[in-house]
C-alpha cells in the first residue's frame, strides 16, 4: 500500500493508537485551536476534526451544519436565540462574530461534558489555521482524521459536493499536509469523490448502525450513512468493496468477528467515540488499531495500565 | 487594607473566585508549566502552587519534599526505585534528570486522578519560570497563592527556614510579582517570617482539622499545622490573631458559622481542594470567596449553572 500516512495510524503488538476527538471535547471546547493545542500538549498524535465551508468558500472546523444553541454565543455573549444560522450561509467574517468557547450546561448536549472548560472569545477556526499549527517543527509527527461533513440539504447537488471536497483538498495540499492526512466521512459518495480528487490520501469510512445511535445533541449522520439494514458483520466488506483503507465504526457496533474480518481485508480500524472506562477497556481487549476519545488522558491511563502505549517506543 | 492584590481574590455578589490547584491536577500533571498553561487557557486567573528549594538554592515548584514514586520517573523513564530522593538534597541540575510528566496508575495517588494526561520529558519547573510566563502581557491579571512548604526535618533550623522564605520572596520581587502574590502555608511560624520579611504580600493561613484529613498519597502537613485540638469555629479567630488576610480551610472543615465569623473578622476565605460536584455545590451555597480545585472546568460549569461566575463582569 503506497500511502505514507498509514503507519502512523496502525496498531501493533503493545500499541493502540489514540485519536483526540474534535481535539479533546471532554476537556476543552470541541474543534477549537485551544482544544487541539491541549491534545498536542498531552502527547496526542492523531487529531480528529470536522470541516465544512462558509458562504465565501472558507473551509472551517466545526461539526454541526448550523451554529448550535447549546454551544455558540452571539456577539453580546448570549446563547443563540431564534433560528440557528447555517454555517454555509454565513461568510467567514460573519462567523467571526460568534463565540464557540463553551457549552450551555442546561442543555442535553452540555450535560454530556460536565468537565469541559468554559472559555470566552473563542472563534471557529479555519482548517488552514490548524494546518499552520501542525507545520511547526514540534508537530511534524501529528496526523489527521479530517472528516468532511456533507450538507443534508445539498445531497443532490453534485457540483456543490465536489466543490466542498475540492476546497478541503486544496487547503490540505497548500499546507503540504497530504502525507499526514486521512479523509474521513459518513458520506460514502463523498468519499468516492475524495478518492477521485485526492488519490494520495487514504479514505476512511465511518459507520454507525441505526440501533446503536446515542449521540445526543449532535447533527445526525443517518441521512448519508449507507449502512442502514446492514448486519454488523457486513460492514468491513462494504468498506473494502468501496476501496477504503480505514473502517471507523461506532464503538458499540464492533465485534471480535467484524474486527478480524476487517483485518483480513487489510483495513485499519478506528473506533469512536469511546469515553467510558469500561468501553475503553473493551476496545483495548479487542485490539483495535486506534481509539478516538473525548478524554485522551483517560485512554492513556488505561492503555498504560494494560501494558500498552499509544505510540511505538521509537516514536515516543 | 493596603494590599493591591486583595480585590482579585475577593468574592462578591454573583462572583466566587476559582483557583487552579497545582495548575489543574485533574487534567495535567501537577505543578508543571504545562498544567499552569492549561489553567490559563481555561480562563483561570488564580493559580495555586507549592514551592521549596534545591540544594543549590533554586526555588522550584513541587509539592512533596521527596521525589515521589507515584509521580516521578528516572532518566531512563522508569518509576523511581529505591529510596525517594529529597528535593533539598539535589541540585537543580540533578533535578532536571527526573520526569514529572505523569502518574503511576497502579498507585493510590495515581488512582485519584484517572483522567490526568500522561506526558513525558516534563521537568519540575523553577518558580522563576512560572513568574516569567505570568509577566507576559496576556497574563497580567493572573494572581498566585504561593504555598511555601516547610521541611519537617528542619523545623528547628531557624536559619534554614528564614533562608527559604527569603529565597522565595527574592524570586517574587525579582519578577515584580509582589502585587499579584499571596504567601500561603500550613506552617504558621513560617508565615510569621513571611509577614516580617515581605510585609507587602498578604499572608494566607491554611488549616486542616486532623479528623478530616483524607488526601491520600501526599506529604502530610500535620507536623506544622497548629490547629490540632481546635474546634472548627476557632479557626478564623486564630488566623485573625496571627494577622492573616486569608483563611484557607480544607473544604470539609468549613461551616456557615465559621465562614460568617471569618467575614466578620475581615478575612477572605478560600477552600481547598474541592473536586466532587456535590462538594462544589455546597461551597457555592456557602458563598466562600474562592474555590481551589483540580478540575477548573467542572467548577466553572457549576458556577454558571448557579448563575454565578468566577470573574466580575468587568474582568471577563
Amino acid at each position: 500500500m503506497p500511502y505514507p500516512q498509514i503507519p502512523a495510524f496502525s496498531g501493533a503488538p503493545g500499541v493502540i493508537r489514540l485519536a483526540g476527538h474534535r481535539g479533546a471535547r471532554g476537556v476543552l471546547p470541541e474543534n477549537t485551536l485551544e482544544g487541539f493545542k491541549f491534545a498536542l500538549t498531552a502527547g496526542v498524535k492523531l487529531l480528529e476534526l470536522d470541516v465544512t465551508a462558509t458562504a465565501d468558500g472558507v473551509v472551517v472546523i466545526t461539526h454541526n451544519h448550523r451554529l448550535t444553541r447549546s454551544m455558540v454565543r452571539d456577539a453580546a455573549g448570549n446563547w443563540l436565540q431564534g433560528p440557528e444560522p447555517k454555517v454555509s450561509a454565513l461568510t467567514w467574517a460573519e462567523l467571526q462574530q460568534y463565540d464557540a468557547g463553551g457549552l450551555d450546561g442546561s442543555t442535553a448536549y452540555g450535560q454530556r461534558f460536565p468537565d469541559q472548560a468554559f472559555l470566552s472569545g473563542v472563534r471557529i477556526p479555519r482548517l488552514a489555521d490548524l494546518l499552520a499549527l501542525l507545520q511547526q517543527p514540534a508537530h511534524q509527527d501529528v496526523h489527521l482524521f479530517l472528516e468532511i461533513k456533507s450538507d443534508p440539504d445539498l445531497l443532490a447537488d453534485t457540483a456543490a459536493r465536489q466543490s466542498l471536497v475540492q476546497s478541503v483538498v486544496d487547503a490540505v495540499r497548500t499546507a503540504g499536509m497530504e502525507p499526514r492526512t486521512v479523509l474521513h466521512s459518513f458520506d460514502w459518495d463523498l468519499l468516492a469523490d475524495c478518492q477521485r480528487i485526492a488519490p494520495e490520501m487514504p479514505a476512511s469510512f465511518l459507520t454507525q448502525l441505526p440501533e446503536n445511535d446515542s449521540e445526543v445533541g449532535e447533527d445526525s449522520s443517518k441521512e448519508v450513512n449507507p449502512v442502514a439494514g446492514c448486519a454488523a458483520l457486513d460492514l468491513p466488506s462494504r468498506v473494502a468493496d468501496a476501496r477504503g483503507q480505514f473502517w471507523c465504526p461506532y464503538f458499540e457496533d464492533i465485534t471480535p468477528e467484524s474486527l478480524a474480518l476487517a483485518r483480513d481485508l487489510g483495513l485499519l480500524t478506528m473506533v469512536w467515540t469511546v469515553n467510558e472506562p469500561e468501553d475503553i477497556e473493551r476496545m483495548i481487549s479487542l485490539g483495535v488499531d486506534a481509539i478516538c476519545t473525548d478524554y485522551p488522558g483517560r485512554v492513556q491511563r488505561l492503555l498504560l495500565q494494560n501494558g500498552l502505549h499509544w505510540l511505538p517506543a521509537a516514536e515516543r
